[in-house]
């Protein structure tokens, strides 16, 4: 399983992944879910992924391609975040092997993976979009202002309460990582270390990127902490009617 | 859908549910889902339900009829709570109506129901038991000190960060508010109001009731100001590197 959260504020974008990815219950590795493509001054974007692993590094692999090779289709060649959106889903539908439930080898295995693909591209406002295995996207908006994939149940209290367009963009990405924590702590398919990057509105670049492991002093005071705010700010709920005696 | 949660810690047993009730998106109303059991001085106990409603009240309404005609199986009669456990359960499965996935009229209904049944028999320490569909039953205990059915995980994050057998009972009620109202604002299958029980250990008795609607202060203060709270824990955490600059 997997767990990336992106976030869109007026400020910017956030986006946060873990990187364990497992078969059943063992055979269980570090992959890095979350993907940078930088094109100073002109675009940036971060693709996170939630799914089967060979077709999401088929994708990321394919996408740096096009690049390269300058072909007709790539990341630079869009000047609307949606377009970008479009092209991305298509690449995601050609990297998902097709196989029917009846086709030998098939073993209930499912090739589909979903993506969140945030970024700028110059002239435009940031933005972030939900591509799905049909290669189709919904984008984030300022009524829902964060996109999840994978395991994200456990995560998405604390987003709720938390997350508005007027969140500032640190914040967020510190709500980004007790979202992560509160998923881990849950869920033993989603583990650490935490990829976390900043994507500021205009900036054109990555902004801050981090790789948050046990040790990080973040994440460390979350998991020393974090349990004793919760405690009093639930002390301090009003009493029931039965304490005042 | 449904959300029960059940709280032992040492100086007694919190339960909270929920009260909405759904066949798919429609047909949503109001059900009780926490029903007490109360013989003063004696014994008393909470059982929560979730699944199916047709199974759950037929398994109320024969666990009431066994104790008012006193047959030789029902509430009163086991020294143990895991004997009660058990007598639940036979009840419990007694009252799924058993059909098979090709019998006429069986169009995919689930008839299944799981229970958690808390409570102290006098002489004995209060407990709670899970109660899955089949009879069997697992314990709550000091490591896993809280069990939840139905929707659970949107409010497991907040009971695993705060609850723990040192946890004082009303603390741990208003923290079981919280894991509720968690998955109210997430879930759509999951309603007010919300019914909340507590046993103090040593009362056998029900120590406290309380239902609580939208206008309740409690859970009007946790709508009005719980999330401030948490964007102040959040706000609170360590500054990421590049804010120092």
């Amino acid at each position: 399983m997997t767990y990336c959260v992106g976030i869109e504020v007026d400020e910017g974008l956030v986006f946060a992944a873990d990187t364990r990815t497992n078969a059943s219950l063992d055979d269980v590795r570090v992959h890095r879910k979350l993907h940078e493509f930088e094109f100073p001054g002109e675009a940036a974007f971060v693709i996170m992924a939630a799914g089967n692993l060979a077709t999401t590094q088929l994708l990321i692999s394919r996408l740096h391609r096009d690049v390269e090779e300058q072909r007709p289709e790539n990341l630079r060649a869009y000047r609307h975040l949606f377009e970008v959106a479009e092209y991305v889903g298509r690449v995601l539908v050609d990297s998902q092997v097709k196989c029917g439930s009846t086709d030998p080898g098939h073993d209930g295995i499912n090739t589909q993976a979903t993506l969140i693909l945030g970024g700028q591209v110059g002239g435009e406002r940031p933005g972030m979009y939900m591509i799905y295995p049909l290669g189709n996207a919904i984008a984030a908006s300022p009524e829902t202002p964060f996109l999840q994939i994978g395991e994200s149940k456990y995560g998405k209290p604390i987003l709720d309460r938390i997350i508005r367009p007027q969140t500032g963009l640190d914040d967020a990405a510190r709500t980004a990582i007790v979202s992560l924590d509160s998923t881990i702590r849950s869920n033993l398919s989603v583990g650490l270390p935490v990829d976390l990057v900043l994507l500021r509105a205009g900036d054109l670049r990555i902004s801050h990127r981090m790789r948050l492991a046990a040790d990080s002093p973040l994440y460390a005071e979350i998991h020393a902490n974090w349990s004793r705010r919760l405690e009093h700010a639930v002390a301090s709920l009003p009493s029931f009617p039965w304490e005042d005696a």
